[in-house]
């Protein structure tokens, strides 16, 4: 039997991390669109969405389940998104959404309105969607998906200006939280950015006359669009025939970027702020190998997202960098498991132990982050059973103690390893010789604040670390959460 | 190129006819839906929809391109749809429709109120849905689909009633068309038929606390119901706990059936007005024969909507009845033609002349009408190639020569070909011996009207013959169709 | 858990039936074989397979589960079946078979010969092919289907002539049993009948360069082909160069074709031995009405196989014909059952009673033929819970005693339960009023031979009612089957 | 339009690579070899099969085109596969071969003799197939694939022998070339390499009673088995009821491994000849660095394959190791070209340059091979575009300049660019400062060969580099391929 979904437009996993990006002046822009989806395609992966405009075709879209380069790299649709304006959409897997009607939460969300139509895409989460969803179901608005960013879409409809762009303005001063938005009309791109920008979003160039928005820099390379600038936290951009317009709809507020995009979940080859992440995470390594070195023989990266931290580590300490574990680059999780009992099963699906080079030897694993800490058990096992002396556990990031509601899907608290142990505690527990996280000020001195942390008014959302939301998570302390500490 | 939607949510092909279906008090009410939509599959064939609803686990929905068969017989399915209560929909293929968003269009559709969920499904077409629809946006609403029928659903959610069986009323009040409704909230099961009562809806009993609305008989006799009686035009029965009420929420006024119903649209083994189906088609047959005698070898039906009336006109004639046509049952359109032509190919897909018992026979052949009379020609084209002696066309139905604006998809009056040719400018386009239809009085007499037509109150809607539009077509008269004569 | 075939190429269900058809001379000679597969659809249902050869592109083949109209429409299939010479078939569905490997069954089979590859199609069933194949194994042939028919191609393998026509009748003339059988080289197109012409083929000229082979005239009719003749019991045509050279490679023998292709296999719209057998079955009515009066209001058929006996019975008794079951045309098997209980829910989703009509009435239902005898009780329910006064059985052929060894799919013997009971008892069993076959002799009266059964020398094969088989069926008298009389 | 084949069963792309596996002894055996297969999946991914044995449900296989993952995972399928014993095969993909009836060349192959059914998978290629393949059609064999291994079958059924094992050796003495064989009978796993054991093929043990055999120690750690050894060149072990004895069926030969198998074809985590893969291409590296070391700021991989070599270039060289190229998880190659040209978009898709990392730096990028050189002048592009100073390119193998027959898909020579230019004109056509590989004796030492190559008898297969090929592949020379240099 199936889970049942309470009922198909009420679904409370709203916590996904997405990916958008738009085009505007080009023949073909829902192929731009799908070159930088893919490109974006680690920000989300259970879905993605394209809606274009062609002034005598009028807006179309297409929604599909799976990867970009499955879904828009075939003719029969992309000629259905024919025209030179068009957004797009990536949304994470979240665990059982995946059915008849959860097409209904893939963006964009299109909402007709009197002086014409406008699509928007949303990444990042709003605190506040709860109460305003209850709000404009009883003013009559009857809402299609689950998503907290069709919240957006109402507003626009229920807007009392005669322009779209201002519709757009009046909905996100209504809204909480963070969020970075691609929108469009007939004739416009918009970009926007909340006010305190946590969500990445920049602007690049195609051509004079032609601009692409995008969550990374890495969605510009692929379409060979020049990275020009990023938009700025409360500033909406408007390009329109050629040109791009900046506006600041909202009151000026301290930038607080999130952190964990630097750590984890950019990709390396990204810029964000002015800094390579590749650069960055490496450069946590290294900070890692002055706070917490040990005595071994090999520095190992648990695959992929390790390596650059793994290289940096080695590099200032010494000792040499090697791929102790293998990644299979076919992974899968739904095998059927023998009868016989194999151990570990799971974790031998996607990683290998490079065992020839690991025994006997005192390993030193850098991973990027501690969750719930079974991986890292499962891995240690892996690394025992293929004979290594030692086992010391790197960690690039300090401990997750904290759930994060501004757009990265996270356990609750009580799930959180770190929420529940000392560093002492979670390296027994895990079974380990020894187990660092890297500090909170130096994972900001490797994100280049060279003081490190500002306490008084941090330069980063760091909410998933210390606890300290910069938006108060209105709908959750509702719900009954509890805040570490208030908004600074 | 495949064509374009002007955009997804605005295709004014409103005019499908459909099947709708409801169950109540059964444990898996999905199921028995799933069965009164296969049995309705004839009322729309293009795709089917079911919500249900289910104490714990709340609303569902499914909604499938292709026929019921295909897609609710399937446990992976059916098991998302679990509870008491459900309702369904079959719809009708109109060409181009059916895409990556189409599926937007297939009801039932689903609101989410301040006091709870409901779902509709509509039969029928609302004559001022493009005003309503303009209205609602300016208002505020979000269209997710380009139906009329979702103007009822914004108008409900619209509604300052706290009932929801309050707000179907409010929402039905402000429609003008043809509607048979069936709804459904948490605890209810509701069925309404507008205040001509133009589309059928009929009551069934499957216990004595479990009941099933349909909109043709032959939906209750699959899973087992007795037919208690029709919902009567202007009439909303609400079924709770067991219990049928009754209210009469529209203004009063005189039943305007639709007489194609008999003709051609409903299933021969249905009861419509106390009457078989299959008798009153037969009965065409035989008034077809004393209206329009005609000397010959054989009675020969276009399979397989001519066979009753052919029946009959045998019985009456005397001519033997015969299979001259045989119709092959795995019929497809989109065979690639093969080079060395072969003509009438498209028709010999789906028919083949009984060619040792046509030639040199004089053939009188029972349709069912005639629209552009294209198929006709073909036809006769394969009856004299086969060697008949003389082809004679007998028609079960008057020549249609206006729009349905009810829930029967028509082609534009430009192009029926009654609209612009005499009977005997039919014939000879045709191509034909003799060529007659069955007179207007002949068809109400055949339905049971021993007296014919009242011209002064027509018994049935049968504007597509007579071009008397029981409800005048707003939408359509602001476009500039020009009525032959206002409502009566 | 599915069942387990007990390995792929060794399953005993190989009593299909089918149907063939090739084409040689045109452009595109697939697509003609497509069509005529289309039109002999209802001889196979489950998968078909199409072989073509090209000058330059050679030899090509598509073999797919599942209607020709879904399968061989497609351009992207049709195009990788180039040349002026193809040939098909079309195969029934058996229970179990469909599945990863099953696909190996479909034909034609192709081989690669020294002096080039042929291919052929088989309609029938060899009595000997299991001492075949396993004399095949022991000299080292590799079978790669369950299916008997490629004996015949491993034979052809063996063969030392040089030419492969040759080859062809070295093979035929190691097989016992039954077989029409469509083979083409590179450039031959090449037919055969069994020397007792159990199976049909028939041969229509396309062009005057032209020319096609098809189980049934109706597969000619689709391609616009003209019916040439019948390939005679023991002929064997080779079509070479637009010229058709007939040969008899086997000893005479007098002719026993199936009765039962009269009855019920074949379409309506075919000729078989000169005759149309709509009008075979016509007169099956008229025999019986002749043979087992009954006093009644209504004849009707079980539709639709006994409609036209039911036509012959209404006018040789003067009882009026009547649709009183009416056929669902999208018909599905498995849907899911309520858990209310709805008896016969199995047939109601395939067939509805007109009960309007019904009720109160004595009923003759005219049905083509008993087997197991469970459909029957079924129908009679039906027909009885809808009103009926009387219901009076009468079957359209004599009752099937016997299984059928020539490629009709039949019960076993113990299944049968004309094999078990008297017509009397039949009766009882059914529950029904009255109950009456057609006898042996009007049926070949109804065929055309207007004395009835030559006891001495029968004119057809009707081993499944007479027990009387024309060929001994050695594989099954080996595993223990009792013949009731040896071969004539 | 589709490319046609010549004919299904005949197409000449026989050189795929290949990966086997066999499990004994444990309830479920198919589960096992699926996990091993989705170990092997890098050394084929088009397709893959399993045959599977037991004791009553007899043979079963499944065959599939994709991934292990996505085929062999479902319970559907595996259900079908019961049994204690089974063997499996991935296979490669070869441009043009997928298709409808190619799904034949899947392995492994099947057939059923008069003692008993067995089952083959082949990894490596026979240089005499053609020959063999004329003379089992001659003499009455009918091919079903177009795959050089189904010889072995054939030359199976037609041994005298009396013993399925017997057979095995009967037709491995008759083929010529390369070949690792996995098979199975009713009660035994069969496990065989050629004379020179070209390809790889590992014993492990599940358990007392289980075993394994597979092409790389990865796929035993992937179920948990314990390696115990190579099986060696022309040894034969055949493992019935948990005991494993060992034959040596052909004449002694010196082995002649394939050194390409270290370079780039086995997982870095397998060990070959006692080594660990990923430690011979660090070596390698090492080896390139004092070979022909170089002045630059960064050395990095062209990812993934060139990685190891890039470490152990970076440790002798001291320059730092890093991931200037950043390679998408989320590759495909079919994405829609925009209209507005961008250039190297076929790169981009897969490969993205780290731009702030790279700027103005001297780079070193090592890769593992050079075969038609067009890929390293676009990631040459790349490179020079986001603003390095200078690019080197340093390669892990000598130059790929001959064809390789023995079951590595290779271009033609003449497509080989190493074929026809020197290393200089090499350097001067991909457009960078400098370029080097590893020299053939340098290759043997990182492979652990002290004194480099033995040229008068080597002790690996390297024709691909050398052109001296170990086994004069006769098919090819009969074709015209003109060798350097005969087998030694």
């Amino acid at each position: 039997m199936r889970p049942f979904l309470s009922h198909p437009f009420d679904d409370d996993k709203l916590k996904e991390e997405c990916g958008i990006f738009g085009v505007i002046g080009v023949t073909d822009a829902a192929n731009f669109v799908a070159l930088g989806l893919h490109a974006l395609q680690h920000r989300g992966q259970e879905a993605g969405g394209i809606v274009s405009h062609h002034p005598e075709h009028g807006f179309n879209s297409a929604r599909r389940f799976g990867y970009v380069r499955d879904n828009f790299t075939n003719a029969d649709v992309m000629e259905t998104l024919p025209g030179p304006l068009a957004i797009g959409h990536v949304r994470y897997s979240t665990a059982g959404s995946k059915g008849a009607t959860a097409i209904r939460d893939v963006q964009p969300f299109f909402g007709e309105f009197s002086m014409g139509g406008a699509a928007i895409a949303h990444n990042g989460n709003l605190t506040n969607a709860a109460a305003l969803r209850r709000e404009l179901i009883e003013r009559g608005s009857i809402f299609q998906s689950s998503s907290d960013s069709e919240c957006i879409i109402h507003l626009m409809a229920r807007s009392i200006q005669k322009n779209i762009s201002e519709r757009i303005k009046d909905a996100l001063r209504r809204v909480e939280g963070a969020f970075s938005v691609v929108a469009m009309t007939r004739t416009k791109l918009i970009g926007v950015r909340d006010p305190l920008g946590v969500r990445p979003l920049v602007l690049g160039r195609i051509s004079d006359t032609a601009w692409a928005l995008s969550s990374e820099t890495c969605g510009l390379d692929i379409i060979g669009a020049e990275f020009i600038r990023e938009i700025e936290p409360g500033e909406m951009v408007v390009i329109e025939d050629g040109k791009v317009t900046s506006t600041r709809p909202f009151a000026p507020a301290k930038s607080r970027f999130c952190i964990f995009e630097h750590v984890y979940f950019s990709r390396p080859d990204s810029i964000l702020g002015g800094r390579s992440v590749y650069e960055t995470r490496r450069q946590i390594g290294v900070e890692l190998a002055r706070e917490a070195p040990v005595e071994a023989d090999l520095v190992c990266p648990v695959p992929d997202s390790g390596t650059p931290a793994a290289i940096g580590y080695s590099q200032e300490s010494g000792i040499p960098y090697a791929m102790g574990i293998i990644r299979n680059q076919y992974m899968g999780r739904t095998f059927i498991e023998p009868t016989e009992s194999i151990r570990n099963m799971g974790v031998r699906l996607k990683l290998n132990v490079n065992r020839a080079l690991i025994k006997g030897k005192r390993v030193i694993l850098v991973d990027d982050s501690v969750v719930r800490g079974t991986t890292s058990r499962k891995i240690k096992d892996m690394i025992l059973e293929a004979g290594a002396a030692e086992v010391h556990f790197r960690i690039a990031s300090p401990p997750t103690a904290w759930p994060c509601f501004y757009g990265v899907d996270t356990p609750e608290r009580s799930k959180l390893l770190a929420a529940n142990m000392s560093e002492d505690e979670m390296r027994d527990w895990i079974g380990v010789n020894s187990l660092r996280f890297i500090t909170l000020d130096g994972l900001y001195r490797a994100a280049g604040e060279a003081q490190g942390r500002d306490n008084a008014s941090p330069q980063y959302c760091d909410a998933c670390f210390s606890g300290q939301y910069p938006v108060a998570p209105s709908d959750k302390i509702e719900q009954g959460f509890e805040m570490l500490k208030a908004a600074q």
